[in-house]
């Protein structure tokens, strides 16, 4: 094993862009005549093409969710969970991993070009809603020939697509694995939402978010935003243990004049930095957005029930102890709606200290519980193929 | 009873600058050989002086806490607790409220002018602990004529002087009475604060803390640090209750292109507009670092209890149950470092869905809690009359 591809790493990955030639009908009415979306796939489709695992991506997520670019580079987001023998086992599932539209990692969005004008989208991309993305994700899948998903899984805004999917296409996917994820927002992750915007709108670079036209980018803004998501994906307990109070430099005496820093201020800064250099604005406003949009039981008279019962498939709720973007209370309230719908589902709340985040990193627990679930739905395939 | 002056408000009160003309030296070494002070009284101060109660204010808080300036007008931040009859029974105590050094509404401060350069203090104002602002409200009580408070109040940094007066000056208050506060912050708090200086210092028209001398004001900037300090100061429940996903205008139907808005954003919006008229962002900044810095055991080696053993006075210590930024949690560990160093302690945890600014807003149970300590005080004072 090397650092940088070990034995259970899916290894050396490449993305390639796929050309979704079908229109695209947004809720809001605008129509994509052709999109396009970067896409990584791992493991191997079955003769029968029912093997196929479907990873929705959360905020600031990408299609590099495992194995790396290059020897030694950075492993995509959800490696811990993606590899031969691993939760989602790639001996046993082909797993597809895109970049949703509206995101800036490639697939078509704010920084692409729009053909009608032959400028970057900018500000000027429709406004999107999660069903936006299943949609684009249900041509993918025409386009792949796959009949139905094995499973469609995802955390936070993943989870959220994960359960549109279980409504809009119930006989699409045979499982819906919903992660730290909620059936809508709370007004206080509205809030939250509202002032990472804020913080990119009010940087002069932002210019109504056309910055690109202006050949700079709200760099300051789009690091604040990140600063502010990033305190709020922590727990305070994580947080307590990590950095504490201890400084970057300097330290408390009387006559002390020079500025003091604690840790916690250089990480959050450093973050922030590392962020706004990663992401587009447009982006992050567009996703926050469509998170607040977010309403699994809106056309439903706002019963979940009512919704859920649209549903086919077999579900999998998982939430962390520490989350309180996510509670495991919302978590809750998904498993007591699908039971009362009739429907079979298996909930997990795991312990960790990691809050929101913890459903990208490793955790013996979580593991266990994502591949014992995984592992019976590739049972049951292989049983039947 | 009219709705600008009823039978139990303090009435029409005025503001009175002092100028304390022993030099003051701050923990940082630099010495103000003058300072100014905006200070109210309300009540009367009785024969021998015994019958004072110092106010302490928070982060935003000023001199103004009970009473209006004009019939009609808004009520200082503490109306609902001082006044004849209520918990902080102006019949009986004589109430002294000052805006610190440092702040923004007249005392010496950001704003104010630097003798030795004639231009305003702006960034260059010296650094500031909790220390100092118990020094300089120590410098008003010797003006006062004052020997000991009955009692020093605070809410969240106003708790946190409360408690430095008890460790600093054993024999000069009969009573502490520590309100949502924390003997140091967390560092998800110092995170939090951390966000709110960014999004000042991002502002274009900050200049570094110069602003004044540009003749503008990193008003954008002040709103969104206002906004993420708001955010954190309710409960999550309270923002469901008064917000939970209303629509400010407009309804989400398919088809729907135009911007929607959720009533908490327009909200905090707001909020955060107010705000940046008021406060100044030099001030916001230094205070918020003194909040960063507070640490009360830090010189009695890192030990509460030994810190504690060192106050002479009675506590009465007070947390709300929805505060997660000074969490009964911290309350509890006040309380804990006080009974093992064998002081008098009273602590009431009390059931609200208001967050940390419960400390600030009427609650029965409160006020009935705070009543009742201070009647006792009052009690003895007067039985020893």
């Amino acid at each position: 094993m090397t650092p940088g591809i070990s034995a259970n790493s899916v290894g050396v990955v490449t993305a390639e862009k796929i050309l979704i030639e079908t229109p695209l009908t947004l809720a809001c009415g605008v129509v994509l005549p052709s999109h396009e979306l970067m896409v990584e796939t791992y493991g191997t489709l079955n003769a029968d093409k029912s093997n196929a695992l479907l990873i929705c991506h959360a905020l600031s997520g990408s299609h590099h969710a495992a194995g790396v670019y290059a020897e030694g580079e950075k492993p995509g987001w959800w490696d811990a969970y993606i590899g031969p023998g691993k939760a989602m086992d790639t001996d046993r599932f082909f797993i597809v991993s895109l970049n949703n539209i509206g995101s800036c990692f490639g697939s078509t969005g704010p920084t692409t070009i729009n053909p009608q004008s032959g400028k970057p989208w900018g500000a000027d991309f429709p406004v999107l809603r999660a069903r936006d993305w299943v949609e684009s994700q249900r041509l993918l899948m025409e386009h792949l020939e796959i009949q139905q998903w094995a499973a469609v899984i995802g955390g936070s805004l993943g989870g959220m697509q994960a359960m549109r999917w279980a409504l809009e296409h119930p006989d699409k996917l045979a499982n819906s694995i919903v992660i730290a994820s909620s059936m809508k927002l709370t007004a206080q992750n509205i809030a939250f939402n509202e002032l990472a915007r804020r913080a990119i709108q009010s940087d002069p670079d932002f210019y109504a978010g056309d910055y690109l036209d202006n050949n700079t980018a709200p760099r300051r803004g789009l690091a604040l935003a990140r600063m502010i998501g990033h305190v709020t994906y922590l727990s305070d307990e994580l947080m307590g243990q990590k950095f504490g109070r201890e400084l970057r430099s300097g330290t408390f005496t009387q006559g002390e004049a020079a500025p003091i820093e604690f840790q916690i201020e250089s990480y959050l800064n450093y973050q922030g930095e590392k962020f706004s250099g990663d992401f587009d604005a447009n982006a992050y406003i567009l996703i926050t957005k469509m998170l607040d949009y977010f309403d699994l039981s809106r056309e439903y008279q706002n019963d979940p029930v009512q919704a859920f019962s649209h549903a086919n498939c077999d579900f999998l709720v998982v939430s962390f102890s520490s989350d309180w973007r996510f509670s495991p209370q919302r978590s809750r309230e998904i498993t007591d709606a699908l039971i009362a719908a009739g429907k079979n589902v298996s909930f997990a709340e795991i312990d960790s200290d990691q809050g929101h985040d913890a459903f990208l990193l490793p955790n013996p627990r979580y593991e266990q519980v994502l591949g014992n679930y995984l592992s019976r739905v590739a049972d049951k395939l292989e049983g039947a193929a």
